[in-house]
């Protein structure tokens, strides 16, 4: 059996791009290791046109209960470890199978950047994790840090803000970046306390976490926190795409009709170089690539459905 | 007062640019014929991530009211007539009155195509219409005709099955386009007839359409009908931008950056040259936009509010 479409990754690109390739009835398959993506683990969303606030886990909720609306069928749990292409087929390989197709999108998005400082890989999960949506409650009444200054960060600021006893944010540039609207907030936060100039060099404690060592302008002080959020970027699911060209950050590269270097194989989402890391972008993008595959098996006779031409 | 940013248009495009320059928290102003865009002219959106149904004047609503929650300035009724540059300023002239920013996102979107048949002018809002949301149920009980074949003509046909006594689609080519899922109602309405390789010669009636005259194969019948819905295609709304350079469609030329060749001046959404004509997509389209404005007046020294660098 030979699919019209691989769909690899259900964050809003890979939904986008399943809800599109259904209603032009492709035989599809979605492949991911989970549903909903980085909205899943974000807090509040305020800038996904058509709600004005919604949290990350309601709206991947309603993104996943939009696709299983299709009744796609999807492989959940499954990661891509390889892809190759022969002739017309492209192949993907996960851990447990193999699927073919004459087309496929990559929509795996992306992990946390990991802090790189000593004791992280030990104190994971005892106190440090990479997202607060998820863990936040943990903390409830506790002091947390949380590292990083971009929107991720603020974002993780903010939720901690509701929950935490106090929240130092400790941000290695010489002030916070991210959007004017959750800097304020965080900057009127009570209970908050931004830290800049600022690098963690050490995570600590015993069975949990006690506290961070941290670094400004050469002196180095302890911060006595219980939980550590680490919000300093994202990098690339992209590994396992060997054939496909990226750029320095990991990124898939794609044009403006998200096809990579090979033909096709598209890119959307967060996945790839398209700078602006956003749900509604990577939702647009998640249709723009299912329509650019498309095209592509029409224009390649490929299309062995009853789709009929765009 | 020089604006950061003046957004044409306040459709999916423009709206979600707004509600992210909001979030910036730029000097905005919003100018716009309009609110809504072409989705409040939709019928039924099944593909609107993160809605399963919805109607285009719901969804167009909800976009309104979201941008509505950031208090941004809007002059709602006027429409952009030109652009010029000088310095770095950026002029909107509008019928009213004169605007300056120090960038502008064209997203204005575009208007339906004209039949080109003789008595459409004298027809026009005399049954011969080019909204099937806006003038559908004036035609209850009645036969009518949609021209076209595309996802529009199916939408007003799939509209107007629920409505019209019968509904005849008459289609310049050989078969239907459009998505599988929308072809699939129509073909399977029992009051609807599929009429394709036809072209409409004239449109008449005497106060009220009566009928049109159809060629098909060198033969021309007449089909009695009280509403015509034109469906044949859209056209951008571009004329104004004299100094934006365009392609062969009228279309605004954008790259993947929603850059045109003029600097500050971006596109977004259904008045440029990305080819899909999607709500998401437009959405997507006019946050990158946003983006891609707000870096250009940062690498500029050109914002004058509050907002930092991004």
């Amino acid at each position: 059996m030979i699919y019209d479409l691989i769909i690899i990754g259900a964050g809003p690109a890979g939904i986008t791009a399943a809800v599109y390739a259904a209603r032009k009835r492709l035989k599809l398959l979605v492949i991911s290791k989970d549903i909903g993506g980085q909205a899943a683990w974000s807090g509040d969303i305020e800038n996904y046109t058509g709600y004005q606030f919604i949290t990350g886990p309601d709206l991947a909720a309603k993104f996943e209960e939009h696709m299983r609306n299709y009744k796609i069928a999807v492989r959940e749990g499954e990661e891509a470890v390889d892809i190759t292409r022969q002739d017309k087929a492209i192949s993907v390989r996960t851990g447990k199978s193999s699927y073919e197709a004459y087309s496929v999108i990559i929509a795996s998005g992306k992990v946390s950047r990991e802090l790189g400082a000593k004791g992280e890989a030990e104190f994971k999960n005892r106190g440090l994790t990479y997202c607060a949506t998820c863990d936040g409650p943990i903390f409830a009444g506790k002091d947390v840090a949380v590292i990083g200054g971009g929107n991720s960060a603020l974002d993780a600021a903010i939720q901690m803000m509701k929950i935490a006893k106090h929240v130092y944010v400790v941000n290695i540039t010489k002030q916070l970046g991210g959007d004017a609207v959750m800097r304020e907030t965080v900057e009127k936060g009570k209970a908050v306390t931004v830290i800049n100039n600022a690098r963690v060099t050490e995570v600590f404690g015993d069975r949990m976490v006690k506290g961070i060592k941290i670094k400004r302008e050469e002196r180095e002080e302890n911060l006595a926190v219980e939980g550590v959020f680490v919000e300093i970027g994202l990098i690339p699911n992209s590994k396992f795409a060997k054939i496909i060209e990226k750029n320095e950050f990991g990124e898939i590269k794609v044009n403006c009709h998200n096809e990579t270097n090979v033909p096709g194989v598209f890119g959307a989402g967060d996945v790839t170089d398209v700078p602006e890391k956003q749900i509604i972008i990577a939702a647009g993008e998640g249709s723009k690539a299912c329509l650019s595959a498309f095209r592509y098996l029409n224009e390649n006779g490929l299309v062995s459905s009853d789709s009929t031409a765009y």
